[in-house]
């Protein structure tokens, strides 16, 4: 948190201000995260949908659950029916009068041709200007692949671009995101509602995610604030840091938390596990016993239902002066380990119905990053790893998706030169970095008892970062 | 010509400097361009195979067709045979010794697993350092949905990871790109090593682009020079700017050019016909009647063989200020009307076999971007209707792509305010911004009468922008 501090304070220091006009970003604004206890919506949800929706009720019963007050734009007056039928509140949306809303939530799923489209410019056009700070916007699309011809695929794989130049312009702290619906999803929208809405996804923006049959089908709402409640979560990298962080977030949300690190780490870890009420696993993942010794101690406890490899480390060099241990070490611990690991559990059946496996990629991964051939191939390795996992995995009832990271302040982070520090941090429609928490609560939200129909996904944590590829 | 000249006197300025130094990146080296006539090698290609490769003959024969001398790392000893089977002059590489080469190609199919990388590792860690400035560097992967197992499949998509990132550390003007082979693309791999290994991929690196079975069977080797001799290309937009040099591109190699654009432009459009012994046609491809007029032109040259939806404009505003009419014009022009142009072509069978459709999409269309969310919307929409379109308009014969420009130098950019216009040249791994003709050279490879094997891609002209999502 400190570190997080001292950049809020520098980014009004002459270089940060002018950096800052530079590359047309405005200043930082704190962002608001969820905190147990605290509303999660920041005022009203503002609903329109394309003609032709159907998933009114869905979304109508979703914004219940989390106890939403709408307000309909003018032509959706629709939703008025499907509200009163939720008994969610509701009023008309007007511009001058309805002062400072808390989200912008578009149903764009019917969406066929240009002429459909006028609808989603008419919603934003009216309603951006009264998005409070720390807002949050979500377009609801239907999956091109699912969609019925040509166009209407083509335009729904344009909200993309769309949704992105959304979050690049509106800034404030407003995080913008496309949920892809895919046949028989409509169900399972709750949980990535209430991540999307909330403070929880304060740093994440400019994603797509598809939303699609749950694994293991549609299962009832856990309490909010202990969806994790009954659920045994392995995290490896626990001893600091994000890994750290992921363990307190599932602690918080009543997980019971296995926490693994190398063994030099067993006596910090030992201290959080005890804090946490969970248990320490101190082990090399790349040891030649590391798959039998995780397997084991998944059994000892009935199976994991949340696997998180968090565990990763950086050699960086060019490739012309790297060592060949560099390279082989940073392909075992990131890369290997990790995807035998999860082989080892999902062969051995030690990872029950409705689990979920998260692999922590980098934007690295995506992007490449100078100096690091080595990380960012066994980053994108893992990406590779997902999208073959996902569709065997669901064969178990079991999810795979993975995480990307950004700029995340953290002790590696704050030891990167002043100058690339700084850039690296104010590059993303936030203007700041982000906290462990940040992707800790991302990776909770797809181990979410709600979330099985997330599978295959790569979601970035980064402000929506202006680098990519 | 001129603003990129403006622009490297510029980057030597202190303000330049100081730009580059904070970011990290270089001083900008003038990119060496395809001439005809000139070599399209800058030096030997050294060559390297991770053990278990099949592919060296044609590898081989690819590279004696454009005339290649190649050097064989220690490790690939085998390349002699091959090598002498298609009667390549070929040598080993020795470190010292060799001196610069031109470009290094890898080829990575049969890794399946860390230890295979070893060999991946080794080729470049050896070799990166012999490199001329304007080198190339193409690794040649086994597309991930095709690969036997899953650690291979996860490897294989790493790779893009690891191609980025020696983008983003080799610099010098090298570009960098990875060809993922699908089964049956082996002997349709000429068109595109001829294109990453020459000087008409200048401006394009930290690219991905598969290769697979033609849509019409493997075609003769054209004449380099004249590759379009006998087609009839269609370029819209063609009255200036990227569409005029499109079309003079596909001119200089031998294609009967129609362009096209709208009838204010319609003296100029004649004079440029002329000139590059084309035809003109103008008409505005968002009028009742322009499908039909473009149906009966195809008609009339026995059917288009290429067909380039170049024709784009900007409306930018953020969408509280934008018009209804900024926004419906936008996707009329960039996005509907190419679309059903083409719908209504191929339903006419007016594109004849071994025909191509390439739409000009965008970073912003991937990125999104402030402003622009109607031309986002569009160009994203036009990717999506690559993906829908490809495998349609294979049955036909048809190849469908796309290429998505970056900071390319042309009266638009010009127009954009200096210091967002600087760091939109600079942010690249070129450390510069590219010229039309990077865009119609991509258009050109597309084109190719032997590149049916690449349907449903997406390439960027970006000089491997730092942006992207």
């Amino acid at each position: 948190m400190a570190s997080q501090d001292q950049y809020l304070s520098f980014s009004s220091s002459g270089f940060g201000k002018w950096l800052t006009g530079t590359l047309g970003l405005p200043q930082p604004i704190p962002l608001v995260r969820y905190r147990p206890g605290k509303p999660e919506l920041r005022g009203p949800v503002v609903v329109g949908a394309a003609p032709g929706s159907k998933i009114e009720d869905f979304l109508a019963s979703a914004l219940r659950a989390m106890g939403a007050v709408t307000l309909y734009h003018p032509d959706s007056a629709d939703w008025r029916l499907a509200a009163g039928r939720h008994e969610v509140m509701t009023g008309r949306f007007v511009p001058e009068d309805s002062g400072r809303t808390g989200a912008l939530l578009f149903d764009a799923t019917a969406i066929a041709d240009t002429e459909g489209l006028k609808a989603l410019y008419a919603f934003f056009h009216d309603t951006i200007r009264s998005l409070a700070t720390n807002g949050r916007i979500v377009v609801i699309g239907t999956a091109p692949e699912d969609a019925d011809s040509i166009e209407a695929a083509a335009i729904q794989r344009g909200l993309e671009g769309f949704t992105r130049s959304l979050g690049k312009e509106v800034r404030r702290a407003v995080a913008v995101q496309l949920v892809w619906l895919k046949p028989g999803g409509e169900a399972s929208l709750d949980s990535t509602l209430r991540f999307f809405l909330s403070g929880r996804s304060a740093y994440v923006s400019g994603q797509t995610v598809r939303v699609g049959v749950p694994v293991t089908g549609v299962v009832d709402r856990p309490d909010p604030a202990r969806s994790q409640a009954g659920r045994t979560v392995l995290i490896t990298g626990a001893s600091r840091g994000i890994g750290l962080s992921i363990a307190e977030t599932f602690a918080r949300d009543g997980a019971q938390v296995v926490l693994l690190d190398i063994p030099p780490a067993a006596s910090e870890l030992a201290k959080h596990a005890e804090r946490l009420g969970g248990a320490a696993l101190a082990l090399d993942i790349t040891s030649p016993d590391a798959q039998d010794a995780i397997a084991a101690d998944a059994a000892g406890r009935g199976g994991y239902d949340v696997v998180v490899h968090n565990a990763g480390i950086t050699r960086d060099k060019t490739i012309a002066k790297m060592s060949a241990s560099q390279w082989d070490s940073v392909l075992d611990v990131n890369f290997a380990a990790p995807l035998h690991i999860t082989e080892k559990l999902l062969v051995a059946k030690a990872i029950r119905p409705n689990g979920r496996v998260v692999f922590v990629s980098s934007l690295s991964g995506i992007a490449g990053n100078l100096g690091q051939s080595n990380y960012a191939l066994s980053k994108a390795a893992l990406i590779g790893a997902v999208g073959k996992l996902a569709p065997l995995a669901a064969t178990e009832g079991v999810t795979v998706n993975a995480v990307a990271p950004g700029f995340i302040e953290t002790q590696m982070t704050a030891a990167i030169p002043f100058a690339i520090r700084e850039a690296g941090r104010r590059m993303n429609s936030m203007s700041q970095g982000g906290l462990p928490v940040d992707v800790a609560e991302t990776i909770a939200w797809f181990a979410h008892p709600g979330s099985g129909g997330i599978n295959g996904a790569v979601v970035r944590v980064c402000g929506q970062s202006l680098l990519g590829a």
